[in-house]
């Protein structure tokens, strides 16, 4: 008999979860959004649960206390603790899973980006991955010196030079370069270190980086953006594609647009995993999930809802909540607020009820049900070519996690589509995916990574 | 009887440690650059010796493989995990020792090195310190898109912005703001949180901080640069100075001249240390001690040591190896080739001598002795007010520090003058140094500090 094809899951740990309301459920540690230990918990729960990665969103800026609108006070956003850092601490505290942060290409240089995910991937011993994103709102441009955030386009390109830089400093020393004789007394065999001397249109960076290849060959790269643009950057460099879609048909669209990229650069199509996101509502039945979901929703403070889409609608608290959702005005509020507005079109929501249903996983597909009504729709998207897995977007936590942990995950394992224990020793290993080769080894026409 | 005057210790754990053969030493692992495990086992060497810090120097730039002089490949340079990243994780994995790492204002932006400070901060529970650098080599500049780098006194002036605008976004939040209310639906009081809107010569950064206020109040802060520049930035911001002084004389100038510049900045003269690197290498008698330090020198290749002065002297390989040290011509390098120069010209050093004095310690005062001489001289600096405390500069890890934590600690508690236990919960405790209040909290007239 075949083997079925396996599931690949992450489990986003921003925050206290993606319900708005989720903080003042009594079983949230509503201080954890500053507390290590909560996400030591979070990460224990999912490691322990064999999942993939755990996936770290972040933005660069917050919103002022006088933004409209003003309920921001009344939301668990505004407080986050730097996601590099943050999964380095939780790399000495895990031993299996992968640890993936996002980074904007808008606001780093490529340089600290290659050498501090690299010296993660040392840290975590081949766990690290780097979520790129080019970022999207004005109030992260304010913090870096600019009036306004970047044309979309130009941010874009930005985006692919910063990857070929990252990529090109990720392969100054080939495996085995150091040889550590220490009756020689030779360090590094200097053959085997590279200068990129990269002069491009946004960066001239020379290198070589003070890392040494690593474990994973490079740290996974995940990539979450869905316009052209960023669908080229995914074909081009990209593990893992996170993404937000709603509904099947669009989701395999997409799918087969980015997975049809692939071969233009020389890549297979099971060398990119694409993993939407879920957020699983879960009960032993359909009505207590309902109850689940229903008591969460009560949680939410009216205004709340509205500054959950403020980002990428603008302050809408002018319009009558309970009428219509207005097209998104400001052309660089792109694709997040454009399937949020067809999501409004297609349910015919309001206001109001936009923001309900985006307050539950902030524009993640939201699935209520039983443990097999959830594995039903997760093998559906699989089998039908629109996922490869799925990134778990908790609504609470730990509690939502913990459901999907103990009601999910042990139905995936009955269906065969989910691991007992983790395959390899590095996240790029668990993924399926190959090691990649550096680019002056594969010159050289040594067929295999010395480092193997 | 009044309590002795306690001494403050650090020690830095960069790499193998600072001489230049100690990579060779059999005790060595000489992979450990890259070795998360190899850091776990100095870290918790440093704090079974209740040490006040680890300390992690850096630079964002490495050789290239053909400069000269071409011995690179047989020095331990070169490789070096990014130090907030394995500091972060080495937070996980300690109770009580601070974490200093080194980063540089001209190559980063204040809003993300605020943020990840911050973030290490709380993760660690009040244990992070950063270590104010301004770069000093070309190597950097040219992974940053610049040509060569900035002028001097440009860094100096970018420093000291880049200093206001962190400390400036560490003030975001209040102590207090997060009230986490379940109940009423109130996550803080937006009274609490402030907006820097910094505009400068150099910075424009809105604000505020996604990171609460941290458990020190802020991270300490270290200051590395001895010009007067750099000790201006010392005086106004600096809770701790690291330098490079050679000889009791210029210390103690050294520190009058820091000290003396507090008053100005409303600060009191205990409100600063100032710890001064120490290289110790201690034996039972003289005479092992003596033996010890041939047998490391021994494990120096000539041609190393040169590359050990070349980023302060440049290329001095057309030199007589056996001549004398001719002055740095270059201006850019300030204040540690001055610094080797003059203890060139002190000691009468040939070329070859003075690369062998720095091998040894790249430039910090190495006494060579028995417990009690290495006391003796620790001492003789507090009580003649040229230190605080001291920076322990290991020639080779983790052996240097095994040595000077089974050695020279013992004599110094049996002398009354460091630490049996922590006093404190956080770094700054065990420093002695007083929680800075925040800015806004001292401008209502709130006494103190309010997460007190
Ligand atoms: C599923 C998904 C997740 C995203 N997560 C983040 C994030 O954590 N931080 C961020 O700055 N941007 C995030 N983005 C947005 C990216 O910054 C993206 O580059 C931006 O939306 C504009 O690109 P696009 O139109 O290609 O989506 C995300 C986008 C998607 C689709
Ligand atoms: C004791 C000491 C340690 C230093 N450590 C570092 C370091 O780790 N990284 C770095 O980039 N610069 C370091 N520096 C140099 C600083 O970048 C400094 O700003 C530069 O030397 C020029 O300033 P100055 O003339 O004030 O010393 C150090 C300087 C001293 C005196």
């Amino acid at each position: 008999m075949a083997e079925k094809r396996q599931l690949k899951l992450g489990v986003s740990i921003r925050g206290l979860g993606y319900h708005a309301g989720g903080w003042r459920h009594p079983d949230v540690p509503s201080g954890g959004a500053m507390d290590f230990e909560h996400f030591v918990n979070v990460a224990r729960i999912a490691e322990a649960a064999k999942l993939d990665m755990v996936f770290l969103a972040d933005g660069v800026g917050i919103r002022q206390k006088d933004e409209p609108p003003g309920s921001l006070c009344r939301s668990n956003q505004n407080v986050e603790l730097e996601p590099i850092t943050l999964l380095s601490a939780l790399a000495a505290v895990t031993k299996h899973i992968g640890l993936v942060a996002t980074a904007s290409t808008t606001y780093n240089e490529p340089y600290h980006l290659a050498r501090k995910f690299g010296s993660l991937d040392h840290i975590s011993k081949g766990r690290a991955g780097w979520n790129l994103v080019t970022s999207w709102s004005d109030a992260e441009a304010f913090n870096f010196g600019r009036e306004h955030q970047m044309a979309y386009a130009d941010r874009y390109e930005r985006a692919m030079e910063f990857a070929e830089v990252v990529t090109g400093l990720w392969d100054s020393w080939e495996g085995g370069a150091f040889v550590h004789d220490k009756t020689s007394g030779v360090f590094y065999d200097p053959d085997r270190l590279h200068t990129l001397a990269h002069r491009g249109k946004h960066f001239s960076v020379l290198g070589p980086l003070s890392v040494d290849r690593t474990p994973q060959g490079r740290p996974i790269i995940v990539q979450a953006g869905a316009s052209d643009q960023g669908r080229d950057i995914a074909a081009r460099f990209a593990d893992i594609v996170f993404s937000a879609e709603q509904d099947l048909a669009a989701a395999r669209a997409y799918y087969a647009s980015v997975k049809g990229r692939l071969a233009t650069h020389g890549r297979r199509t099971d060398e990119l995993l694409m993993l939407p996101g879920l957020v699983p509502i879960v009960g032993a039945t359909r009505a207590e999930a309902q109850a689940k979901h229903e008591a969460l929703q009560e949680l939410i403070d009216p205004l709340v809802g509205l500054s959950y889409i403020y980002g990428n609608f603008g302050d809408l608290s002018a319009y009558p909540i309970d009428g219509p959702v207005p097209e998104p005005k400001d052309p660089k509020l792109r694709s997040r607020a454009a399937v949020m507005f067809n999501l409004a079109q297609e349910k015919g929501y309001t206001i109001r009820q936009l923001c309900q249903a985006i307050a539950s996983g902030r524009g993640h597909r939201t699935v209520i049900g039983t443990p097999a009504d959830i594995a039903d729709t997760m093998e559906e998207w699989v089998d039908q070519g629109a996922a490869d897995g799925f990134n778990i977007i908790p609504t609470h936590l730990p509690v939502g996690l913990e459901d999907f942990a103990a009601l999910v995950l042990p139905e995936l394992r009955r269906r065969g589509i989910f691991r007992e224990e983790y395959e390899a020793r590095t996240f790029r290993g668990n993924l399926g995916l190959p090691e990649p080769q550096n680019r002056y080894t594969e010159a050289r026409g040594q067929g295999t990574a010395l480092s193997a």
